[in-house]
């Protein structure tokens, strides 16, 4: 196996949360839908407040590539950006 | 939905790596086959040495006690314990 596991930490703008999460919720099931490499992808909020972090499986390198590459991603991506505060920081995980 | 996500960090001792991923390898099928209310439980590995990440999603409160009670979790977590070399550190997340 080589699935990768990713933590993607994001930090909002204060009072942009609503915003973002609309658009993360038509985000997570096209990722879903449409990324057979993906096994999971699921938004949660940190004890922080603002902070999000995105709990991410893909089958392989491939599918991350797959996945960034993909036009849900660009365009939904676009949408997210100017909710940020600070760039994502993103763990990458191995299979273990 | 009050679904709950949780990011255990776990360092474990310099050559118990192979035995810590053995008890695992039961305990992760376990989870999922005997907890209705577990939706997600994988384990990796961080890009520190020694270092894993287990990823979990849990529907509810509920589930996550019911979790650290069940038979599976208190056996092979007796057994996971002696190999590791800190405290689980546990970052408990909340449902976007």
């Amino acid at each position: 196996m080589n699935a990768i596991g990713i933590i993607a930490t994001l930090r909002v703008q204060p009072g942009k949360e609503a915003e973002f999460e609309g658009v993360f919720a038509e985000l997570a099931p096209a990722v879903r839908a449409n990324e057979p490499g993906n096994s999971y992808y699921r938004l949660f909020k940190a004890e922080e407040a603002g902070v999000y972090k995105v709990l991410e499986c893909y089958d392989d390198a491939a599918a991350t590539e797959a996945h960034r590459a993909s036009d849900h991603f660009r365009t939904l991506g676009a949408k997210l950006a100017p909710c940020l505060a600070a760039p994502p920081e993103i763990e990458r995980l191995s299979a273990a």
